[in-house]
């Protein structure tokens, strides 16, 4: 595996992953970086550049063999493999991501709910038991999880990811309206729908 | 107002924004771009290059007055306004959407709900009543909204952008796992947590 491939290219990686699995969804076999550019609003020299960073996973003239190429992203994602997700916070919001069907077959599964609410606690969310904070440490200790996501509100957030930190997680996806600090071997990543809506804003008339 | 400002500029502005906002809320008056790039995990001289695009907001050794880099932020980006927003989708997501609190005092407030099925139109999300996709463009189009998001199924969303584009929308936030193929006059931010964990498990061992 090539080290030392940039960041922003990596970021791209999974937009190419879903829609390559998209078109192969549809029944297609080949497609090119041309056709892709166009789907996704990136230039093929891109996508083609890009994809050299692995090898190229194309022969010049005949297209990406969509399959395979597939099967190489996800290698290279490391979501060949089943990826066991502790969700954190059970309320509108976890309740939605316990819901999203959109994690199977790429590579997730959210395997345990936690919440602090003795209210919540207890009761189920769609499939999921609703456990205590007291044993979040325990068992993602005990099962070697490694991505969680936190879905609690911004003043909480902090110490939930502390203490999910502390237990072994190394990738949080992180719903509550602040940033985090954490440790450089700590991945974070973060969804705020107002930031994104902010940044359009600007553009409007 | 500047103009030409780079796009990843403008991404950052929204960050800063929400960062200074929640050290007003905790009652702070002042603060350096050393203080606030350590609470973001961005260097202090990126923050005030960034800041500088706008005139700069801050004197040299005195720091920024909080108060007024949030006013000023807010003018920048439009958002010292309150925006309608329209919800296309009240399913999981679309009712979490619905429910967020987050959006209260950003600039944006869900004003309008719309769902395809039979089964939801007239019945109640929160405090919207759902409302047919028959009534969508005439909705938008009277009221003048200029943001939307999509919360519908994949298969469904780039006939939903279509109507919603046509219908006066200028900027989109797509919740379906696919990019959408818009005019260049409209603005589409994404939302997809699996993006966002792929990108990570890459970086684990």
């Amino acid at each position: 595996m090539p080290t030392n491939i940039p960041d922003i290219v990596i970021g791209r990686l999974p937009v190419y992953l879903r829609a390559l699995s998209r078109l192969l969804q549809e029944g297609q076999e080949v497609t090119s970086s041309h056709e892709l550019g166009q789907r996704l609003g990136i230039s093929s020299a891109q996508i083609r550049k890009d994809l050299s960073h692995f090898g190229g996973f194309g022969k010049q003239g005949t297209g990406y063999q969509i399959a395979y190429l597939v099967e190489q992203l996800r290698q290279v994602l490391k979501v060949d493999q089943e990826w066991e997700v502790a969700l954190v916070g059970a309320g509108d919001l976890g309740s939605a991501l316990a819901h999203y069907k959109g994690f199977t077959n790429r590579g997730f599964r959210i395997a345990y709910v936690f919440d602090s609410s003795p209210d919540k606690v207890g009761k189920k969310l769609g499939d999921f038991p609703i456990r205590p904070m007291s044993e979040l440490q325990q068992i993602v200790r005990d099962n070697g999880i490694k991505i969680a996501m936190i879905a609690v509100p911004a003043e909480k957030a902090h110490e939930v990811a502390n203490q999910l930190i502390e237990a072994g997680i190394r990738a949080i996806l992180n719903y509550a309206p602040i940033n985090l600090n954490v440790p450089s071997n700590v991945h974070v990543q973060y969804i705020d729908p107002v930031l994104h809506m902010q940044r359009m804003t600007y553009y409007l008339a």
